[in-house]
């Protein structure tokens, strides 16, 4: 299939590239930032432009990897009328280019995609989401081109995944800042912890991670909540954070006990 | 070294199993579940009892591996007078039975000690904890034949692991089990969140993971923030913890911004 590519930065690149690789042919790049939009045709072998005026009308394809609030300001954008339209945002409905595109469609890479890693990753779980039947089985044709792990969901579906990743990764990353930051706060190498955090996930893969919970809070352990309370009386948003998380598995307990 | 044993749980079996092999003798086991007992005293070939009366008074080391709440009801036990007390627990302090012993020190294993992976975990860490200056030494002779990996950290340290660790592991947990809720709820494949989350734990351990933080609370999002809250409607006390979590996260960012 013919592609054209609006914008130039990791996801458009990682697409970009594979889709090449599996017979697909880039027929354009479309970024407002001249030199990105420029490298990228240039490892593609297709011409570019920074002007979206430009656009080719010819292609089967148009992918749109770029943020939000730039995929928000197409909308409407009458290049891209009744054509074939797929955006990658994890965050934003498929849907969103209904009212102007033939298709509307999204690919979203559950990864988070980076220079660093854009050659190395095989089979990141890609969710295809699109209202319209009948544009499914090319939607899933190139996915099927990136990765063999493809997950049709629908738009409801696709929101609760993007919220459980918010949980799964934001969260657990700050999480794991604030970890980072107690110990190096007191000299204590951050290593520590790590052999056990990696069986925590290792395990909580493996079943429901509610079977697994462990620490003061599902002990009711009332002495070391209060006392972990007190630690954090510098930083009241952590010991927000604690109380909240506490109350929940506290709460998540009785809930299943009850069952 | 002469090793007297109380308790027959994973945590006392990971010790004696160990040490045994590194050529120190396990004398007897003390525990109150005499089925637990005998099998562990019949693994390491030396005798058992279920009263902490009949324990031997001329060991090197007692080592106490029981839950916090029998560790505190041992605290005055004539039975360790003048003795060289361990316990394990990662919550209380290394100086619990200075009163009563000669000794009083922490070993405690920064890992989820389970019967599945007893034989197959090497070199977790361990901190050592004492107050007592000169018996270090030999706390970290212990602790060396069971790990290469041997921290030692005074109280005040030791309790800020274990406050971190709640949050690296018991709070992540919970977290990835709020994700899998989500999930399994709306008949979403629970792997579709695997290679990223492993990947965010992973790049967590490389760097600071306040630098790698990302999701709708530090790009400022609110559209999305308010979407994700309205998603948890019937689930409250998961909207405290996303409230919580997403304001530290913007919080954080400010104050990395000032600096």
């Amino acid at each position: 299939m013919k592609i054209a590519l609006i914008g130039s930065g990791n996801i458009a690149t990682f697409y970009a590239t594979r889709w090449q690789a599996a017979g697909h042919s880039i027929v354009q790049v479309i970024s407002p930032t001249e030199e990105h939009a420029a490298i990228l045709a240039r490892a593609l072998a297709c011409p570019f432009s920074t002007d979206i005026q430009d656009i080719v009308q010819d292609a089967d394809i148009y992918l749109l990897a770029v943020k939000d609030d730039v995929l928000l300001s197409l909308q409407n954008n009458q290049q891209l009328q009744n054509q074939f339209v797929i955006h990658t945002s994890g965050s934003l409905p498929s849907d969103l280019f209904i009212d102007i595109a033939a298709v509307s469609a999204c690919l979203w890479p559950v990864y988070s995609i980076q220079k660093e890693n854009l050659t190395q990753i095989e089979n990141i779980p890609l969710v295809a989401s699109c209202h319209q039947e009948a544009a499914i089985p090319q939607l899933r044709l190139l996915a099927g081109a990136i990765s063999e792990e493809t997950y049709t969901l629908n738009d409801q579906q696709k929101g609760i995944a993007h919220l459980a990743a918010v949980f799964a990764n934001n969260f657990t990353n700050h999480l794991l800042g604030i970890a980072n930051e107690l110990l190096v706060g007191h000299v204590i190498p951050k290593k520590l912890l790590e052999p056990m955090t990696r069986a925590t996930i290792e395990q909580s893969f493996r079943t429901n991670p509610f079977d697994l919970q462990t620490g003061p809070a599902i002990r009711n352990d009332e002495k070391i909540l209060q006392k972990q309370g007190l630690q954090l009386v510098e930083h009241p948003l952590w010991q927000h954070i604690y109380d909240a998380m506490s109350t929940s598995i506290q709460e998540t307990k009785k809930q299943r006990n009850k069952k």
